[in-house]
């Protein structure tokens, strides 16, 4: 490896280390900065009404002048999904494949970017140069066609990234994992590997998405006789192009449900990425047009997400498909961790209304396991490892088997959002850490919503809010109405009305003694009801609700 | 089977088959009833702020003079749990095992009915008359020991009910199944088997107890210069067991931590059901006197709850023990559905603080898989099937195997709470509804916390609240103060500023209009004001949060 420079290549994880999502990674070589992926996370359960998580990419926009663009690994959600909000505020050009830049542009038109967005297309086997920066693409398998790893070549060296991965030796659609390229690089010398550690603690091999098929002939050929219904995610084109094919074979016509799967069929099906026989595809409205038996249902909501096409079924409000006895539904999916209890409530409904549901053997996951992971740090044997994507126990899990073929400890780095790596071939270390966090979507707002209001959806979920009210005479702080106290989410009124009557009292005394006396600041009045009234409902009831004193002056 | 009347005999589950938990059963004849198990449940995720739901035991409230007592078949919360709120309104009488009465005696002490309630213990093989009924505790295996199924004798016939159960030919503690005693009373002839459907999807046969320790010794062996922790479960007396004993046999003492493990490790203990080397427990104050190495702690928190022992370790909040790079800490346990997150996140937490996490192999489930199930389905050989014990997938999965072994379609019975099956030799069928439902505890209130409080729960969650206040001067309704706004839970009102002014203009402007107007009605003022907020916030923000207006008058 030929060093041309004293300068030292820096990456800097802005986010995806802390939880899963929200993948985005700057590189940077002197003057210039590329940034690898950019996605967006779900919120987790203490974050009440928030609709989606950024990054916060402050450290982009102090280097502005530095960033030549975004290079996109695939097209999912935790990887693509900030770019519409992110690309508001900084006008960047986008590099990925054909199939990633069709999901993307579909974004872009809907926040209304997509003429203000250059956008380049690049093919597998294909470099960009950017600055500093050459960055080659590379053929991998996932559970989404088009994926890519990335080396990116920079004067300090080699870095491998493997983006979401799995090596598939008999991919559904177009070439398996390009390892020849992988075993070239690797004998170039690569200063870091920077892989996907979600299957980390996996053992053995992910099975070939082919084997999917294998399990959907075998449930068409047992279940001639039922509608079918198969439930798997938007974006997964290959299971969709297998579930179409199976179809196809049992001279079934086929409906796809769900707005986000409509979308990316569409997509893929433009694009060249699905190929669907003629006169296969029909639309819901012509389902009553054929025997169920003769139809399949691919469906959105295979994680039973309470507003999916499938849990709409499940509940009876979907406007064009109701649940019979006679159908068999199929999760080609499994639950992401979170999502167990909404999938068995989906699955509950189901099997309330009498239909057979499948939940096994009909998924493969899109992520390496364990002789995966050994493979690609044997072809690239990168004197670096960096295990990036996936929990703390994930990338525990992958450093231990970079740590087995012999990369030892102390270059083996174990990352933290905002951590600056900086590295050449003599060294690696961390050297500083940036500013890095999560910005919180909630309807139109961008970062409105942060922690105190977060806490106080916390509280008011937990033991709602009792407000008082009362009305002081300005100047005299008489007393001249209240204080009334109403709540909501506390306890239901009508059946504790003596304990309202009671608190009201308690309230009253404390409120005329604090007028009586010399405490005339409102805050003061407002400190005495919350904690007269504190204590009066802990005592009687052990809850905390809100307190909220409101007082106004006529 | 001989029937000696023409009475039927009726089946009542009064709750437990819609969700897990709240186990609880009536069974009547005539002037009779009998409840199997009184449990309760753990809150959804859509009851914040409630910390148990109980069943509605109305049906029992109205047929008091009928109800003989309860027989509980375990000591797990699901099967207990319900007892000492129960017990405050009905004085009945409690027969069981005696680990399990050690166990709900506990509880009846903290609750102060001890005293007040008459308790019973037997013995697997005995039986007890109670009315028109004869129950024989039959020895079973489960994840807590002395667990029992029930022969329920009737002059209908016999109902067998399996409680929660495995088949454990080499348990660690006290006998096998008593699975002669099953065929026995299959040959007798049944009239229905009540069986545990939990792991009713899963092939095969449920490990032994007795592999984990095996697993235990393999890993302390592997790990004998690192401190120790296993989290599990608290009940699982076995399991603890075994901790102890592969630690007494590496010369390691034993610190037990968490309150609810430390209470039933005692009774246990009292009781003859745990054996502990002398000089093998330690308090958790003496851990300083002993080298890391020669110490194993054993505590709660293996589900991820955020109070329990573990979880408080993990973040650094335990007074007596913080986690240090050298342990190890072992899940015995696997995560409940629902709680994988919370799993995660301690897991995670842990190996922040750099100490090894093992979480796979150290646990085996305390129910019955489908060749377990189809074991006592070829002992008992009844007419009728009700699956019980699991949610409708697992249920349904029972009665699947219910139907491989011959039992027609119309013999199994999918029951839901409240149903009233009437059964006897010759038929059976369900005739009647009871009341049923979910009490919700939320600290000292039971019942007073309902749907209402929880929509408001959850509204306040998602979006807060907005509180429109004013002040107007009765009888002539003119407008003294206000309207003002306050939020809480909605926008981070600093950042928010103007948001805030327009709404209070908009709201200024549509009341001022309507109290120039005819409309002097509170109520319709209330409308106006909510109206107008609600669509100008969507408008703004895409969001809806609850909007509250309090009128006063001087």
């Amino acid at each position: 490896m030929k060093q041309t420079s004293n300068s030292k290549l820096r990456i800097i994880p802005l986010g995806g280390l802390e939880k899963i999502g929200m993948n985005i990674t700057a590189f940077e070589y002197e003057d210039s900065i590329i940034v690898v992926d950019c996605g967006l996370a779900f919120p987790d359960e203490d974050m009440p009404g928030v609709d989606l998580v950024l990054p916060d990419v402050t450290y982009l926009k102090n280097n502005i002048e530095k960033v030549k663009g975004f290079i996109i690994t695939h097209g999912h959600e935790d990887h693509i999904g900030g770019l519409p909000y992110i690309l508001k505020d900084m006008n960047l050009p986008i590099y990925t494949t054909k199939l990633t830049m069709g999901i993307i542009d579909k974004k872009l038109t809907e926040h209304n970017l997509l003429r203000s967005t250059k956008r380049k297309v690049v093919k597998h086997g294909q470099s960009i140069n950017l600055g500093k920066f050459r960055i080659e693409f590379i053929k991998t398998n996932h559970s989404i066609q088009d994926a890519s790893a990335l080396a990116i070549y920079s004067p300090a060296g080699i870095v491998v990234h493997t983006g979401d991965f799995k090596v598939d030796y008999t991919p559904v659609f177009g070439d398996a994992i390009d390892l020849q390229r992988f075993a070239e690089i690797g004998k170039k010398g690569v200063l870091a590997l920077m892989s996907d550690s979600t299957n980390a603690v996996r053992p053995g091999f992910t099975q070939s998405e082919r084997t999917v098929g294998v399990t959907f002939d075998r449930l068409f050929a047992e279940h001639r006789n039922k509608r079918i219904i198969v439930a798997t995610f938007a974006s997964n084109v290959d299971r969709v192009q297998q579930i179409i094919n199976t179809s196809y074979k049992y001279g079934r016509k086929v409906v796809v449900e769900g707005r986000s799967m409509v979308n990316i069929i569409s997509v893929a099906a433009e694009l060249g990425y699905l190929q669907v026989p003629e006169n296969t595809l029909i639309e819901v409205d012509q389902l009553k047009n054929y025997l169920p038996e003769n139809t399949t249902i691919i469906t959105t909501g295979s994680q039973g997400e309470s507003m999916a096409a499938l849990s709409r079924m499940s509940t009876g409000i979907h406007r064009k498909i109701s649940i019979e006895p006679s159908d068999l539904i199929i999760f080609s999916s499994s639950p992401i961790p979170g999502n167990e209890k909404s999938v068995s409530h989906v699955m509950n409904a189901l099997l309330e209304k009498g239909a057979e549901v499948i939940f096994q053997d009909a998924h493969v996951s899109g992520h390496a396991c364990q002789e995966e992971l050994k493979l690609i740090y044997s072809l690239i044997r990168p004197k670096y490892a960096i295990p990036v994507h996936g929990e703390i126990r994930h990338r525990k899990a992958n450093a231990g088997i970079a740590k087995q073929l012999g990369i030892p400890d102390e270059n083996i780095f174990m990352m933290n959002s905002g951590d600056v790596l900086e590295l050449d071939e003599n060294e690696a270390k961390i050297v500083d850490k940036v500013q890095t966090g999560e910005i919180l979507v909630d309807g139109l707002g961008v970062g409105d919503v942060g922690n105190i209001v977060l806490r106080d959806r916390q509280h008011l979920a937990e033991d709602g809010i009792l407000i008082v009210v009362l009305t002081l005479e300005r100047g005299t702080n008489m007393l001249l109405a209240g204080p009334d106290i109403v709540t909501r989410g506390f306890v239901y009124v009508r059946e504790s009305e003596s304990l309202m009557e009671e608190a009201r009292i308690v309230v009253t005394e404390a409120v005329s003694k604090c007028l009586m006396g010399r405490y005339v600041d409102w805050s003061k009045i407002k400190g005495v009801i919350k904690d007269t009234l504190n204590e009066f409902i802990w005592k009687k009831t052990k809850r905390k609700p809100m307190i909220l004193p409101i007082i106004m002056d006529v």
